[in-house]
This record gives C-alpha cells, sequence and structure tokens, in this order.
C-alpha cells in the first residue's frame, strides 16, 4: 500500500502558522489580512513547496519556506490591486476599496516584514539572497508590465518576459528552494528548477488565456481585465498579428461597446483560441518532463498532474 | 591635531554604491528612482550610520547597513507618497503622479528587494531578523496613523506611538546596527539604541511641527499636509485640549477658507507652538545625553550636534 500523501495536513498546519505570523496589533492590518490572507485562496505555491520538498525525501524548514512564499504572493497581491484597478479579485470586493490604497500597500508592506522575519528562521543567508533576487525580478517584471502596456511595446518576447518575472520565478523558487535547503546542487535541483518556471510559465498563459475567454461565473469575476489595463496576452498578441483592429482595441482599452465580445469571436473563429489553449498544454507538459532526473515518488507524481490540469484549467 | 572625520568621503561612496545598487534593466524603474534615490535628499540615515560606526571604533560593513537604512526609508516614501497624496515632496512633483501609483509602489518593492541583497551580504542573520523587525514595526506605524485618521482616534500616546513607529524605529536601527554588526551587547549599543529612538522622536516631532508652522519657501512644499490628512501633531493635539474648535478642523480636513491660518494663529497666541519647541528641544537634549556611557569622539560630538540641531531646525 502506498503510504498516502500527508499533503492536507501540511496545508493545515500551514494555515494557523500563518495565522499567527501576520497577527497584528494595529485593527486595520488585522482586517486587510482577514481579506486577502486567512480568507485562502489556492495555496498553490504552498502546495509546491510540500510537494517539491516530498520529491526530494523532505527538508528542513519546508513550513517556512511555504510562509515566506505565500507572503510575498500575498504582498505583491496587496500591491497589485491598486495596479490592476481589480474589481474583483477572489469574487471579493479588493481590499483597497474599503480602506483606501495606503492601507493595502503598507499591509503588503507588513507581509513583507513577516516574510524577512522567516526567512531568517531557517539560518540560511542563501534562502536570503534567493529571495532578495525573487523579489527583485518579481518588482521589475511587474514595472515592466506597466512600461509595456503605458509605450505599447508589444511582442512575444516582452509577454515571455513578463510571465517569467511576475510568476514563474516565484514558482521556481517555491520548488527549487526545498532542493536549496536540504543543501542539494546537481540534477534534481536544476530540475526542480526547471519545474517551477515552466509550470509557473504555463499557469500565468492559463490565466491570462482565461481573463479573456474563461466564463465570469467560473473566475468570479467580470472577464477582459487585462484589455481594460492595455496588457497585451498570448492570445491578444497573436490575433495582433493577424487582425490590426486588435491593437486599436487594446489601444483604446477596449473601450467601445462590443469590444471584448469582437476579440472573444475572432479568437474562436481564427483558431487562435485554440492554438493559446495548445501551447499552454505543450509548456505544461515540458513542465512535467523536467521532473524526469527525480526519483519516482507519489509527490512527483502530484507535480506532473499539477503541471498537466493547466491544459484544461477553467478557474 | 584631531584626526579630520571621514564622513564625506563616506557619503561620496556611499552615492556611488547607491546608484549602483538600483541600476534596473527596467526603463520605469528606472526614471522613479532617479527621483528618490539619486536626487538625493539629506541622507540622515546614512549620516548616522556612519557616527554611529565611528562612535565604537568602526564596525564591519558600515557601507551595506548604511544602503539598508536609506533603501527602506526611500522605500517608504515610495509607498509613502500614495498615501501622503503629497503634492510636492522634496520640491519636486511626487514621482507616483508621473509614472502612476503602480510604478511607484513596484519600485519601492524594488528597493526592498535590495535592502535584502545587501543585508544578505554583511553574512548576518541578527541584522535580517533586524531589518525584519523594524520593517513591520514601519508598516504597522504607518497604517496606525492612518488607522486613527480615519476613527479620529486622537491621543498623545497614539501621536508617540506613530513617531516612535514610523521613523524613530529606523533611526534607532541606524544607530544600533554598527554595534550590532561588531557584535557589541552591553551599554554602548543600548546608548546608541537609545539615542536613535529619542533623535528620531525629535526630529519626527520638528517636521511635523514645520508642516505647519514652516515657512512654504524653506520646506519647499505648502504647509499643511497633515492637516489636510487628518493627521493629528503634538501642535494640533495640545490645541485640540484647549480650542473645541480645532477638532472641527481636523474632521473637515482644514476644508474651509482660512483654517490653516487660523490653527497657526491660535498656535502663535496660545503659547502652544513655544511649548512644542519647548518639548522637541527636551527630546533633542536626552537623546544627546543618551550617548553619555560612550568614550568621547569627534563622532560622538557630532552625533550630540545632529539632535541639538533639531530644536532649532527650519526645513
Amino acid at each position: 500500500m502506498v503510504k498516502p500523501l500527508p499533503l492536507e495536513a501540511k496545508l493545515a498546519a500551514f494555515e494557523e502558522a500563518l495565522s499567527e505570523l501576520v497577527r497584528s496589533e494595529v485593527l486595520f492590518v488585522r482586517l486587510i489580512h482577514q481579506d486577502l490572507v486567512t480568507a485562502g485562496g489556492k495555496r498553490i505555491r504552498p502546495r509546491l513547496v510540500f510537494l517539491a520538498s516530498g520529491a526530494v525525501g523532505g527538508a528542513p524548514f519546508e513550513l517556512e519556506l511555504a510562509l515566506a512564499v505565500e507572503l510575498l504572493h500575498s504582498a505583491t497581491l496587496l500591491h497589485d490591486d491598486l495596479i490592476d484597478e481589480a474589481e474583483l479579485r477572489r469574487g471579493k470586493e479588493a481590499a483597497y476599496r474599503r480602506y483606501g490604497n495606503a492601507v493595502s500597500v503598507l499591509s503588503g508592506d507588513f507581509l513583507l516584514s513577516r516574510l524577512l522575519h522567516v526567512v531568517a528562521k531557517t539560518g540560511s543567508l542563501e534562502l536570503v539572497e534567493a529571495f532578495a533576487e525573487t523579489a527583485r525580478v518579481l518588482a521589475e517584471g511587474e514595472v515592466l508590465q506597466f512600461q509595456v502596456a503605458a509605450l505599447e511595446d508589444y511582442s512575444l518576447e516582452n509577454y515571455e518576459r513578463i510571465i517569467t518575472a511576475k510568476t514563474a520565478a516565484l514558482m521556481a523558487l517555491a520548488t527549487e528552494g526545498p532542493a536549496l535547503l536540504k543543501g542539494l546542487k546537481g540534477a534534481w535541483r536544476e530540475a526542480l528548477r526547471r519545474f517551477g518556471l515552466l509550470y509557473g510559465q504555463a499557469f500565468q498563459m492559463r490565466d491570462d488565456y482565461l481573463d479573456l475567454m474563461g466564463s465570469p461565473e467560473a473566475l468570479g469575476k467580470p472577464v477582459g481585465g487585462d484589455v481594460r489595463e492595455g496588457k497585451a496576452t498570448l492570445l491578444t498578441l497573436l490575433l495582433m498579428e493577424r487582425f490590426p483592429e486588435v491593437r486599436a482595441i487594446l489601444k483604446r482599452r477596449g473601450g467601445e461597446a462590443g469590444d471584448l465580445e469582437r476579440l472573444r469571436a475572432l479568437a474562436r473563429e481564427s483558431g487562435v483560441a485554440e492554438e493559446v489553449e495548445a501551447r499552454i498544454r505543450e509548456r505544461a507538459l515540458l513542465a512535467a518532463e523536467a521532473l524526469d532526473p527525480l526519483p519516482d515518488s507519489p509527490y512527483k507524481e502530484a507535480l506532473k498532474d499539477l503541471a498537466l490540469a493547466e491544459g484544461k484549467r477553467l478557474a
């Protein structure tokens, strides 16, 4: 009999430790964190940490790593709420609408300070440096996305840079981190890093695809957010190559009646939607294959399944 | 002959290292940092680091500490530009007005990532933890200030908590840091920490005083910013005790014609302005006296002079 994965138990302990870690004496800090931290989310990044740890036979400080990775993600969401001017996030009002931009940004900073605390607890200066580097790449990627939208500097190359920096880099730290903490340096560590990068890219490609082609009911938010912010995605970039009007729609931020429906129709009828789905499946497959150097285990299988699920994720 | 302080040389090396540290491949990140980082400021915090280091006979990694302290300060300014809705900062347009809130917040995050990098370079996990703690206190202090304004929860106790958290804590890290890096644990380290706290409090008290009572020409910005944000200061708190109309003015954010002039006149005529100035001098004197346990040196004298200057600073 295969021993069952203790993943759910680890995730439960994670939730408890997270609540403890972000406790604050300041009321408004607590209110913000009730929304974004304790109200959950899919906890994909902690899941990646625990699975990657399992795949190398268990790593020290995996809980601290999972907390740090999730805190960086949550802080970015808080700093992103302003940026995206997200109408709804996870089906709730964006935090800043209730308490003001100020409190969102500063509560994000509070989370970053707790990240630093929990990373220090691992005693690994190499991990501190890895978080420094990932946070740098992440911040630069977010600014680059804004810059590309502002300058209409649309290209597939910039799209790959953006999804790698703003999403894949942190996923890669989540999966490489356990190997780092275990002191591994060879093929296993490289395999986990590669998996995280490719999985992260597939994940963001899927998110971007759903942002326009998904169902508002499944997503819990209106579609077309990226278009409204002038952000090009793989889908709109490929459409742009064939239909000049798509650039015009992006330029006017989808501001005319029927713009979004027009994009969706073009994507479906031209076959570009299918092509994007195929590219996402391809990236997910590359992610799964990146794990080949690792010994077989239920953890490795679970990571593969996570990646392959990106080919059909609906929310 | 007393050996001259190499302070100016250290500050020049600091500027160079800072420019190098915040270099980015992303154009919009560079634009923001030209404004806020490379365009200077008084560099009070790096100055504190170098002087405190000198006062204990020189500490390892003083440059890295100075960089980290200034980066935390600069990131806070970038995240604060939104909060304060500062019309002008250092006499220039606030960064976010030119490139949007998004870019300010994320460029601040970029600075925080560089802070983490430079702290890791010191190899001191104790310093990482000290920055984690200071960043936590700072973020909570900023949120508390917002909360107090939103709930009109005005009190001298909250005022002391806010100035200690948002300003004095980082000053204390700047002065205690060299002792920490040198591995000191006793009276010298405690003296430097106490100095930083008291100096930081005096500094913020003076800033708040000038925000209403200063001259717009000297400050390079309009007076009354705190009143417009509903932020109580020592001055308005003491006025409130005597004149109920002051609470009403704060409640309406100084929105009626003559409100600011009324507050300034009340402060002058009631003697409250003088009382606040006396309290600032007292706090500065306490800061200077906190240095007593340290051996005499030009560095100690320079720190004392810095503190005592708060009694008369005009900008």
